[in-house]
């Protein structure tokens, strides 16, 4: 944990003075993209000290041979990883002759850098003296656009400050890169084609094994103190890499700058056949706006954004750039506009994990992307499961599941599981619950229920199928129960009677068969259409009821809680605070043995549960819950906090409430965890978003109505945030004694605050 | 599973008619061993067909680094494994030009193997049309001397049939092998020096990273007819291999013969700069007896050995071939001759598993060793333990125990843990009981109390410590539990309360507490010498003596049973019989999480707990629990039938008993388990002998007395076995109707028989 790493800042993040041993976690921190790439904070010049090199094409992937001690039966033949594509940012930049590298100059002095979140750039400017005694000032700037995907800008700019000084840059591309995380050192990239013309270069690449056909890309023009000059550059090039050289006599005083564009076309996008042509139209395009022009787009989109994502709050620094960094980099990852991507749990920051999608996307993502995009998103979000409905089904074949069932994989980037442990993978089955759940919610909040007759309830039939399948009746509890299972909590493995599955797999069957009840009653076409498909009898959904109402749930007379697991009180109940702080976290310190039989929970558990079915228990139960598990609590997952953050708002516990929210919005900002080194972690920032909203903002949608119950940290003089609910915008202001409800748009609207009806009226505004 | 590949037969392993798809089965049943050094039964010349290259040298191994998909605390760096070494058997065979390759060759008829069991040696003889036309017969003999056991022996001839021929023999050796069996295709050795000289040829080479020297060696001498014959041979040299080439224009139906001597001399027995010398000693010695005296010495050795350890089963070809088999293999893996040894799972024959010392050791090989060898061959392995006590002590540390507690390693070499997978190396902490129970067995076999004051005691308090710390309390039950373990049953993992467990933890720590006090009052040196090293005070003992006292076991008020862990009873209870055939082995066709949540149980668990402890239960508890576990138990472990086989003898169910043991002692020789190819199983051999001993001749040690209850399978006339009891040699031969108990030595000898007592006179036979 670092806290005085990072300047606080409202708008932007900002780290001064340049240490060698941050490079790798700035670089994370630092880290930009635009949903269809991005990349790490990379410098653009040659750098010799310790880097971690990564640029991400959206839905690029490589699928790794499985690495594994000892092979168990079912595991995937491939772990599916996020891959290292070709650099297009690359700018040697020569000086007197000697290659600028700030891991080699005699001095760096006023070394800052900035990523600016409400315009969406990043920004690095230092003095340096080079071995030859040449002092340089370098002013670089770089972002991705929003507006043209494909592509990015940089602004590279060098002044010489104590001599005339002859400047090379050597803008390049090059596919012959590595990837930081490889378990054969296999080759990931086969170049096809090097091309070059006229101030132009086009590197086409495909994957190996995955074939992603890839042209890289880059255009480079040169300025003397902003004026454009015409260089014939030197060009050179190999098999994966080409070059330009612009060589300039620079005056003492005098900016020379080059205005890199690059990126990718790919084949998601346009014919294989046809990348070249594709990214000299892009080149086409923003050669003729200019850095500047682009620029400006850039702000305005990001505007547009932030009008709808923004949260603000006053009189805490510290958290509001904490927020900003959450929202900023969900909307850096995801956007929404392609329904074939998701959200990586490292975004285009990293390479740890590998795959793009776990059940974070529906248990965290969701919420986020519903409540501050076009609710299309989220159906999108959707959809992309129901589109490996059948990859799931064949998942479940692989285990020994039959007629249907589907098991959807913990880690995918197509559909199929690409994780092999066998505690994760085969057991961490609770994954298939949130996959349901998030169709319930986007019911519930958008109330569009036409997905579910078109798509969702054969996601539903799948899954219902699939637990039907997984629990087993136990004679001696005279109830089904769910064996050998690993909950949220992964400090526990192979667990019997996980509360959290066993609950959620009981609801599973119960939603499914209402939806099926509902299709058939109202959507006649839809339900005649699935049931030819699923081949789905009242006899099998009797089975599934009698497995649904039997549902064993483990239960403690003694502490009056519902148990996270059978085992869970033969366990030495020490609790957390006990533990000798230099245990922690326990992850790094203890064996996996220790940690398992351990009752330190990695993440919420029942009190997860707790959160998706609140309706289903009083608060009384919910504070006695959370009484219970939180002493227990170690939250070495990032998705923990924010849960822990939204209960502890509800029972009024807003000390603790502030605590979890500040842990989970500076995570990677404070380093907590001390890995930020290797990426941010993208989705437990939508539970940030979702603590503040939920957690202090109390926003529900009960009965169709959305709700509010407002409460505010100490800490704060107020917060707002902006909820797209069915179309219509609310801004909540929250401020200590008030509330202010304003509506953007047309027609009036009744919400519940604190469970009483308030009714705002189009274009205008209430305070309670 | 192949019934009919091997010839039944009492004293021989012989297969008829060349089958190229059964070369790597054939290479392990036909391995050759001498305790020192070992090897598969590859061909001596040229080979181009599938075959998989083996000979291992004892105590020379690899630490390979780990393969792992996700790194956890405490996971060895290392993986220990056998390696394979340099070649001495190669004889490159050229026949008018062309080399003899089987898979190469026109034809070949009257292919015979022979592994002859009585003298220990394997012979190959076959008829081959080479491409060219010439036809020759060949006949291989060879062993590794057990005498002079760094050496081995090849009488290689050939014999033109069609025509005369210019056969060249290309003796070699060959430091450049690969290994079957390598996680990151590392190179495995250093070759140091090459040399030649009058028909002798050396290689220094050495391990990479243990640094194990060692050098192979060889001399050849050549025949016509059976008539030494000089010939000026042909060395060639490179830095991994000497050759020499001996020609010779052979007579149609002439014998052309080599006798190649070679081994290896190593490190452990040698200073590494005198294994050149070490190696010209032995091959003085070889060379100046010859093959054929050589070979008389290798008969009396192995008949010598047979005295003692040899089962005869008469009426039962194919058993009296089992027994032997695995009587013989056992012998060629350990003969107890250096403490620094062990015996590995799977011998000499494969590299699977790695490692040299599991728990088999201890329960399974000890009372097969200590009944047919010297009681010093099983103090010695008793040994081998206690020289590795403080690695235990320092593996346990690695997982957060302190004090001194002890926990051996699953899998070692030289005393450290090289294996990791977390349910096996953290949990399956059994192997710690199975070490102390040794202690005891041992004692009570051979009246030796001298090691535990000596030696065994700081185990035992080691092992004690070990499992107080480990044991944790419940609140909940009001008991010591023993959460996240893996029990015999590796079906089962990160279980609570495994009985078995459970059991030989508290049996361990009675049983420290109990040797400590005999210590302390019958040898007061020893007690003060080991209570100042270990600082073990009374009130530390009574602390354990808290955990053993209120230890938890499972039990089942309904089936009347203890339960092998807690939740053994939710399982779904569908027995063995009732599984689809296509399904079996369960491991090869079910995913890990099924077979976890299954109740079948790979070997015994339970009714092991009952085979060590039989004394504490009643034959009825032992047949109540046999006929509860074992209809689901399916035995995919090499480790299981035998005591099923003993148990099921013991309750009277002699049919049972008789078809485990043919599962048992011809699991290799039918290949049940579909894997011979990979290597034999060496350690369960050991417990084929127990099935006949102790389950049909009911041996046991009753009150320091040698007891016996012979029965007899229906299928059997009779069956004979010897026993060495505190240096007395019993035989018992069984016939149906009647036992002998004939005594060798000069002392009478009181046992028990059916529990009555028998005074068996000295070198008299007693009939019952």
């Amino acid at each position: 944990m670092n806290q005085d790493y990072i300047k606080p800042d409202n708008w932007s993040i900002i780290e001064e003075g340049f240490h060698a041993e941050r490079v790798e976690s700035s670089e994370s921190l630092f880290s930009i993209g635009n949903g269809a790439m991005g990349q790490r904070a990379n410098f653009e010049e040659q750098y010799s000290g310790k880097t971690f090199q990564g640029s991400y094409i959206a839905g690029v992937y490589y699928p790794d041979k499985t690495r594994v001690g000892w092979w168990k039966n079912g595991y995937p033949e491939y772990f599916a990883k996020v891959l290292n594509a070709p650099n297009w940012i690359g700018i040697n930049v020569a000086i007197n002759g000697e290659q600028l590298d700030l891991n080699k100059c005699k001095t760096v002095q006023d070394f800052r850098r900035e990523l600016n979140m409400k315009e969406g750039w990043l920004s690095r400017t230092f003095k340096t003296t080079l071995q030859n005694g040449i002092e340089v000032e370098v002013n670089a700037k770089r972002f991705l656009s929003l507006n043209q995907d494909e592509m990015g800008v940089i602004n590279y700019q060098v002044t010489p400050l104590n001599s005339d000084a002859e400047i090379v840059f050597q803008p390049y591309i090059d596919s012959g890169i590595t990837n930081e995380d490889t378990n054969w050192d296999d080759k990931f990239w086969d170049t096809t084609q090097v091309s070059h013309d006229n101030n132009q270069a086009f590197i086409q690449a495909k994957t190996m094994k995955t074939d992603f056909y890839t042209c890289t890309f880059m255009e480079s023009k040169v300025f003397i103190n902003g004026k454009s000059v015409l260089i014939e550059p030197n060009v050179s090039a190999d098999a994966t890499l080409v070059s330009y050289s612009y060589k300039q006599n620079v005056k003492q005083g005098e900016t020379y700058a080059i205005h890199k564009f690059g990126g990718y076309t790919v084949d998601r996008n346009h014919d294989k056949n046809a990348l070249v042509t594709a990214a000299k139209s892009v080149l086409a395009t923003a050669t003729q706006l200019g850095f500047d022009t682009l620029l400006e787009q850039q702000k305005q989109a990001w505007a547009n954004i932030w009008d709808m994502a923004d949260i603000t709050i006053s009189g805490d620094v510290k958290a509001q750039q904490g927020i900003r960094f959450n929202i900023f980099h969900l909307n850096q990852t995801y956007l929404g506009k392609d329904s074939r991507l998701n959200i990586g749990p490292k975004g285009f920051t990293g390479e740890k994990y590998g795959g793009s999608t776990y059940w974070d996307t529906e248990a965290y993502c969701i919420p986020f992307y519903m409540a501050t995009k076009d609710q299309k998103v989220a159906r999108s979000l959707l959809e992309y499961r129901y589109n490996h409905l059948q990859k799931a089904i064949e998942n479940a074949e692989k285990l020994g599941f039959t007629n249907g069932a589907a098991l959807y994989p913990m880690v995918t980037m197509n559909g199929e599981e690409c994780h092999n442990e066998w505690e994760i993978t085969f057991e961490e089955i609770h994954r298939n619950g949130a996959i349901a759940f998030a169709i319930y919610n986007y019911h519930r909040f958008t109330n569009d229920y036409s997905y579910i007759p078109e798509k969702g309830l054969e996601v539903l039939i799948g899954i219902a199928r699939f637990w039907h399948q997984r629990a087993t009746f136990s004679t001696n509890k005279n109830k089904y129960v769910i064996l050998g299972v690993t909950g949220p909590n992964e400090y526990e493995n192979n667990v019997n009677n996980n509360w959290y599955t066993n609950y959620i797999a009981k609801w599973c069957i119960d939603y499914a068969i209402e939806n099926i009840s509902k299709v058939e009653a109202e959507y006649d076409t839809d339900f005649t259409r699935i049931m030819n498909k699923v081949k789905l009898s009242k006899a099998e959904i009797a089975q599934w009821k009698s497995v649904a109402d039997a549902m064993y749930f483990p239960y403690s007379e003694e502490h009056n809680v519902y148990l996270q697991q059978d085992g869970f009180l033969d366990k030495e109940l020490i609790k957390v605070d006990a533990l000798d702080a230099s245990q922690r976290p326990i992850n790094q310190y203890w064996s996996w043995d220790r940690i398992l039989r351990s009752p330190y929970i990695k993440q919420a558990d029942t009190l997860q549960g707790f959160y998706f079915f609140e309706d289903h228990f009083s608060t009384e139960e919910l504070e006695r819950h959370f009484d219970f598990y939180e002493p227990y609590t170690v939250h070495e997952s990032s998705l923990s906090p924010c849960v822990h953050s939204i209960q502890a708002a509800k029972i009024d516990r807003m000390e603790q409430a502030y605590t979890f929210y500040l842990r989970t919005s500076r995570l990677d900002l404070d380093d907590y965890n001390k890995e930020v080194h290797e990426g941010l972690h993208i989705t437990s920032m939508a539970g940030t978003w979702m603590s503040i909203v939920e957690g202090f903002g109390g926003m529900r949608v009960k009965d169709n109505t959305l709700s509010f119950s407002p409460k505010i940290p100490k800490e704060w003089d107020g917060y707002s945030f902006k909820i797209n609910f069915r179309n219509q915008i609310i801004k909540v202001n929250v401020n200590q004694g008030k509330t202010n409800f304003e509506l953007e748009g047309g027609e009036s609207l009744d919400i519940l605050v604190n469970d009483k009806k308030v009714t705002i009226e189009a274009n205008s505004l209430v305070t309670v």
